[in-house]
């Protein structure tokens, strides 16, 4: 069920990326260079997991699936605009990913520089301009999403993960974790339930479903690198040990699908993406 | 008049500006570097024009000058994360600004790219979170400001400049100087007008004032660095010659005043701001 509704998904949100992707041609300057990279970076074969998430969120409370593609959209454009950023040399210095030459490899460091800032600021108007929701909804929403990407979100965990170089808490360790990677999953989630207009209490259960579930997907992850060469001293595995971690990703599995069982809808296909979480090997 | 104007604005400012530095740090997470380095580059003793245009602005048509404070806070942000990043080593590579070395001297290229980042994220926050507006208008806010400076405003204009090393056309120079200069003094000015809730035919009069005023001080930038060693050869000196510069100067100047009379308010402190523009040695 998960797996069918992965591939529909993905043939909805390609139409919906190329859509996006030609308008912004349509609107270019005389310099393309700029619109030429971000596109090298959105189409290299992404999961697409975030837009999914809010996605097959969105579904289990409303048919009308054009509400939710500006969030989709928004969350993808964060998503790449932080990676280019993270691969640049000043950051992590990557040269590939995904198989392919990182952004800066093909566009030179400034207008990989250049390209994240122009997907983070392109979001906020995206979704400021969608035709499809009320102004009271879309201020939530970039509320939500600004307070969790930005300097109390994701850039600043970015922010203490890089300057963070020995004695690694567990407590730091969980806010690296919830600000870097869980945050941005918990607003799929949240987003989906704020265009679908859900109640204060509804809300706070897809806050901890999306929590949750970020959290177990990146001890994942570091269950699955322990075995790699370079073992990151920041991961759960370097400071808990494999059983405490293991025992980390069945609790907050435990409670992502505690917090599904409080929505009160059928949420089969999230259900089902906790459990595959739980046992897939990459 | 302007003197005058400019002083109350600049105390009532820095005020606005602690208080918002103050909060953030309330706010803080375990590591402070990231806060530390943004707080650096707001409080090098910048001119505060852009806040002070808003402000000037909304003074005109408004004594509840609390409803501007965001705006004018979000604009130095904005502000400030560009120049951070344009200071950046794969950018202009700057060693010192406003007199001091530049964030990334200071704090390393990680951290300045993360500050930028950071700020540009939290200026939507600011902006989406403001206690004294309406859902509508900020909502507007939000729309004009992230074109106005992402992929097809502030940040295209970089990379368009980035990238042209040779044969500028004055079509070319223009849109540069739109873009990446016009454009957030068009929006200082327009986002009072969208605070103090004027008619559409008086905010397209803001915008003519804004845009008109924005080339014009890029035009007397380019006059005034005309004798500096190293010519930019994107400069309308370099581009028009000298007399011809002049002239573009004297039109968008009286575009701006006649822009200005449009608005039927005594707006003496602006048409002085013109003027002074005509004028400044520096």
């Amino acid at each position: 069920m998960l797996i069918q509704a992965e591939q529909s998904f993905k043939k909805i949100f390609e139409n919906w990326l190329l859509d996006f992707l030609n308008a912004r041609q349509g609107r270019t300057l005389k310099s393309d260079v700029l619109l030429e990279s971000q596109k090298y970076s959105l189409l290299s074969g992404g999961k697409r997991f975030r837009p999914m998430l809010a996605y097959l969120t969105f579904e289990l409370f409303s048919t009308d699936i054009k509400k939710i593609k500006n969030l989709c959209l928004a969350l993808e454009l964060v998503h790449t605009y932080s990676l280019i950023h993270d691969d640049l040399p000043c950051m992590d210095n990557d040269d590939f990913r995904r198989g392919k030459p990182t952004n800066h490899k093909v566009f030179s460091e400034d207008i990989s520089l250049l390209a994240g800032d122009g997907l983070l600021t392109d979001v906020f108007e995206l979704i400021a301009n969608d035709a499809f929701s009320d102004a009271e909804t879309k201020l939530q929403v970039i509320q939500n999403l600004a307070g969790r990407i930005g300097s109390f979100g994701m850039v600043g965990g970015q922010a203490l993960d890089m300057k963070i170089n020995s004695q690694v808490t567990v407590e730091n360790l969980e806010l690296i974790h919830k600000l870097k990677t869980a945050n941005l999953i918990e607003m799929a989630v949240l987003g989906a339930g704020l265009y679908a207009k859900l109640s204060e209490s509804k809300l706070n259960a897809l806050k901890e479903f999306g929590h949750c579930l970020g959290m177990a997907f990146q001890i994942k992850d570091d269950l699955l690198d322990m075995n790699d060469n370079e073992q990151d001293f920041k991961s759960y595995v370097a400071v808990l040990g494999i059983t405490q971690t293991q025992e980390q990703l069945r609790n907050y599995s435990d409670r992502a699908q505690l917090a599904l069982s409080q929505l009160n809808v059928q949420s089969a296909t999230l259900s089902e993406l906790v459990n595959f979480n739980l046992s897939r090997s990459t």
